[in-house]
């Protein structure tokens, strides 16, 4: 663990921990690993190996993955862990103490010029850095799962955050690949959990009226919707579907979304038989399989898709 | 166009329709092309023969291009397009006088076995049929755009149904590699238009509140949920992100959906600042690229993912 190679603490070694080690590893970063839990962060080695390995085997990384790997070590100390480092990335449990004490400790230990970013998904930096003397440098950089495969990382400023700290942390991501976006406010949800939102409620409703079975749901997306939305965003698709471009879209239809957006029904509880009808058509697709050759499954698939989005350009840059 | 192969009719030589006789084509079908509008159907001729071309080269297409394109054939009436055609697929322009007269046309000079399907996107069969003697044959059978390359089929049963035609409608659409799904009721916009409605209205919201710059919007689809959701609808997305399947996710994360359902705003009209923001910032990244140009980039890129579905058996079964 030396040279003039940057340097990333990894704190907290689960999933997601895991991921932000591959993807940092993957950019030539020299990693290290820390979790409070005796063992954890050894524990987490060989899933990082695996996954450098996979990346390899999908063409999605430059180098040898074993030697990939050897820039990733476990560490003792969470002092180990951030000497050296110009960036810290937190993945502790989602809970606001917890939270609230790692910062405290890290902005303690760090070097005063690292940057500390948290993978929260529900909390806004100003549930657990109002104590925090350095919160100017700390952010919420959220990443979507498994964060080596799915680029998006929302980067959410606080209302201590510096300007600085912002961009130092959106070059930082793109300069290892990762597709960074800023959430101008601290709203509920973030930005990519609120459009999910939208159409999961949307998507349990429509269930739940009995006007589509969950299987033909999940074709809706998979078979429809979700190919265009890999390519491009709502925004973009406008655009091309209307030919004036996007303003002439919004004249054409924006009254019938209007009228969709009426019909919606978005803030109401799940309703029970809608759950139990979905859980029961899972339970008959799932086919015995273990969830882990599942998710096995799906990140292969997910790297096919980068893959092959790398090959015709439209990977994140 | 003869022989012992299925026979299609395609009323109506737009977008749509030339998508749906390149999607017949390529599954060996027989394919009639006729257009109220003089010349029409000719002019559609060469863009079906581009598209097969373009399935070829993706890998695609089992057969040779040129030889499928025999298959397709421009003929003078509506009659000469419906003799001996099992499947008639109408796309005529979205107003329900248009329709209805369609319709009840080709329900006298169809044969009586034959089953009608309308490729509207905004219209229930109720909008449309009920005059029409043979309305238990006549159904709506809505594709995306464009139909060869988006494989879902949205297949909407009128109050006049009769069930053996949504089973046949669905069977027929499988038989030629689209991936049909039932809406079982006349709800307004369908299924796909509803979840992407919940979408574009909370988007547009997002920046109307100035929460988020629109390429970054687009970002978190293109470089987060879409790859999700290219791969795997929103139940199999659940289902696979608790330990415990679908109902462990709904019961960890049912009252924060809840909760971020409150804070939505789907109903609203578009904020015409958040219009002119979002037109700004795609006319910025649209680089004077002709519409068209974009376009067939588009289809490519769906093509290429078309085809990495299917080597990692995906696609629609």
């Amino acid at each position: 663990m030396s040279g003039g190679t940057d340097k990333v603490a990894i704190i907290g070694c689960g999933l997601i921990g895991r991921g932000w080690a591959i993807a940092f590893a993957r950019a030539g970063w020299r990693v290290a690993l820390w979790d409070s839990a005796t063992g954890a962060a050894a524990a987490s080695v060989d899933a990082i190996r695996l996954g450098l390995h996979d990346l390899e085997t999908a063409g999605l990384l430059e180098a040898d993955a074993s030697i990939v790997a050897n820039s990733v070590a476990v560490v003792e100390t969470m002092q180990q862990a951030v000497d050296g480092a110009s960036y810290v990335q937190e993945n502790a449990p989602e809970q606001a103490e917890i939270k609230r004490d790692v910062f405290l400790a890290l902005d303690r230990i760090t070097s005063p010029n690292a940057l500390i970013g948290s993978s929260t998904s529900t909390m806004p930096g100003s549930v657990f850095l109002a104590d925090v003397p350095g919160r100017h440098r700390c952010i919420v950089a959220h990443p979507s799962n498994p964060p080596h495969l799915m680029p998006v990382v929302e980067i959410v400023p606080s209302p201590w955050h510096d300007d600085a700290t912002v961009t130092r942390v959106r070059l930082l991501m793109q300069s290892i690949g990762q597709a960074p976006i800023v959430v101008k406010q601290e709203i509920e949800g973030f930005v990519l959990n609120r459009l999910q939102a939208a159409v999961i409620n949307e998507a349990i409703s429509l269930v739940g009226e009995d006007a589509i079975d969950p299987s033909d749901l999940d074709s809706v997306m998979k078979h429809g919707l979700g190919l265009r939305w890999a390519l491009m965003g709502p925004f973009e698709t406008m655009d091309l579907n209307a030919p004036q471009g996007f303003l002439d879209y919004a004249r054409r239809y924006g009254a019938l979304y209007e009228s969709m957006g009426r019909a919606l029904h978005v803030a109401a509880p799940w309703p029970p038989s809608a759950l139990t009808r979905i859980e029961s058509s899972r339970e008959a697709r799932r086919a015995n399989e273990p969830v882990s050759a599942q998710m096995a499954r799906r990140d292969r698939a997910l790297m096919q898709l980068l893959a092959m989005k790398k090959t015709i350009g439209l990977d994140a840059k």
